[in-house]
């Protein structure tokens, strides 16, 4: 078994985000779901970016932000995902190797630009996104380094990663990489629409093992058993899979493990400004005290307070060191 | 006289702001004038980005901010300004039409990529700045729409335009169409180290009276004069210009116009979190006074309201309606 290099490895769709404030008008118009995501082709992108007001870049993915938080908690981490060799695209290799993640995956040199996710920002600081997958989709089973799998102790992926064709492949020869070192595999739900898109085989990725720990919010664990009745949900999927984090936004989160489960409250917080990036920042505590060896209370009370940093300002990356903010409260050493 | 299709026409470089929060080592291992903006070539550029933290890319320019706020306050704008038509120069265009600014120069095909500045925001909230000019130095006399400069009541013009030559010919060709149209050309003395490099050009134009009105900074004001004493270098400047408005940071500023001297206050802020686009945000409630006929209080007071706002968050865009402040504060009708 190869040594550990990183503590924690994720694998996601490389996105940069175009944030943008609007009026709860702006999305009945635009007949978009409040609070999802939706996929979208170029021309529906141009359309929408037409349509909306100015707007701030900023790196962004559900798993890169999930990365660079918990290398913003201290712990060794690394990603996998692709962009295109263009402006966005160098910004975001730029921010994420800033943040302190090893990101090597090589850059695309044709074909469709960066991957955007046009978010939109309502006053109550719900986001709802709309993502134009671009280079994203391109990600290969070949770019998915063996050594660097091997080499790390949790591997993280995003149920994004299941829309396009050769993301899946590559998602599933990491995974199997990843068991065969007997290394610890975690899956993001992601989406209540991804769940809804891919409900068997996200089950099925849970019910063969394939997939360790899974991360879902309440609207994802309903859309994955169809059912309302959270009690219901929560009854099946102890039996489906060896822990689960389900996160509850202000109710805080619970962890179903097989010693028990464990209900964590949220991080209290002045005000949401905007909630971009709450699962994501979530997954990063909870990964790092998963890596560092903590309880599952510690696990969530870091994860909560990841997402209490990140609700307070717009954008999914943190402004400040989150392992600061996790010593100043007594959850890492 | 063609009629009034705009109340403030701005012309200056189209630059797109990369905003990363940095210590102040960084600044004197860089060897950075802190609260400066420097020139930088390409590798420089590179250079800077590759040791500097993860960003938030937002579009920028300081005459262009100028008429966002302007535009902001409910007062008919336009902006003349050279991106390249990539994703960053897509942006650009887009954030400052989607503010409500009729922006209509042509982006370059070719040539280098739109503007950058860096901008280094220290934990007091100066911001520090090193600009790549990249397409904007491109900026020519065949860009000036004559239609649109007559057409429009006021002219503001940034000094940083001088930096570039052909730049610097568009400036002058656009001043004489505004004046044989009788409108008002203003200039912004832009930054200490601009008005070092182009000290005795600056006080032509005000001299020759190729500009009617002055907007600087006491560091500004100093390094025209070359005197670190304020009292001696208002008393020239009364002579230099018709009106000139100075501004102090928290002291407020100073207008300086026909009629006397009007000292106006600064507008309290809870806290100062990133001072990039004060000067250009203090212009804005400006120009939207004098066009709107106000007296100099009233502007000085709509300028102080507008930077108050802009210093409070990152970047150097509005992210409230300036128009909804100002008219909660009994500033417009």
């Amino acid at each position: 078994m190869p040594a550990i290099r990183y503590e924690v490895l994720g694998i996601g769709n490389a996105i940069v985000d175009v944030i943008a404030r609007t009026e709860e008008d702006f999305l009945l118009k635009q007949g978009m779901n409040k609070g999802g995501m939706a996929l979208i082709d170029e021309p529906r992108a141009e359309a929408i970016y037409k349509a909306m007001g100015p707007a701030v870049e900023t790196s962004g993915g559900s798993a890169a932000n999930t990365i660079v938080g918990v290398a913003s908690l201290g712990v060794r981490s690394a990603f996998i995902g692709k962009v295109k060799d263009d402006l966005l695209g160098r910004a975001f290799s730029h921010d994420i190797r800033a943040a302190g993640v090893a990101f090597t995956t090589t850059p695309a040199a044709r074909g469709p630009s960066t991957a955007r996710c046009y978010v939109l920002v309502t006053p109550d600081g719900e986001r709802t996104m709309n993502t134009y997958l671009g280079a994203a989709q391109n990600l290969h089973p070949s770019d998915i380094d063996a050594d660097l799998v091997a080499g790390s102790a949790i591997l993280y992926l995003e149920g994004y990663l299941w829309d396009p064709k050769d993301a899946k492949d590559a998602f599933l020869k990491a995974a199997k990489i990843a068991h065969q070192a007997e290394r610890t595999v975690a899956l993001s739900l992601s989406d209540a629409f991804c769940v809804d898109r891919w409900r068997d085989e996200f089950l099925h990725l849970m019910r063969s093992r394939t997939v360790d720990l899974i991360f879902a919010n309440e609207a994802e664990l309903s859309s994955l058993y169809q059912t309302a009745d959270f009690d219901t949900a929560v009854a099946v999927l102890r039996k489906d899979i060896g822990t689960a984090v389900i996160t509850r936004s202000e109710k805080g989160c619970i962890v179903i493990g097989p010693d028990g489960t464990e209900a964590v409250s949220a991080f209290p917080v002045e005000r949401v400004v905007d909630t971009t990036g709450a699962g994501d920042l979530f997954a990063a505590g909870f990964l790092c005290g998963l890596a560092r060896g903590a309880d599952d209370r510690t696990c969530g009370r870091l994860g909560a307070l990841a997402a209490g940093e990140i609700i307070q300002h717009l954008g999914a990356r943190p402004e400040t060191s989150l392992q600061d903010l996790a010593r100043q409260n007594g959850l890492l050493d």
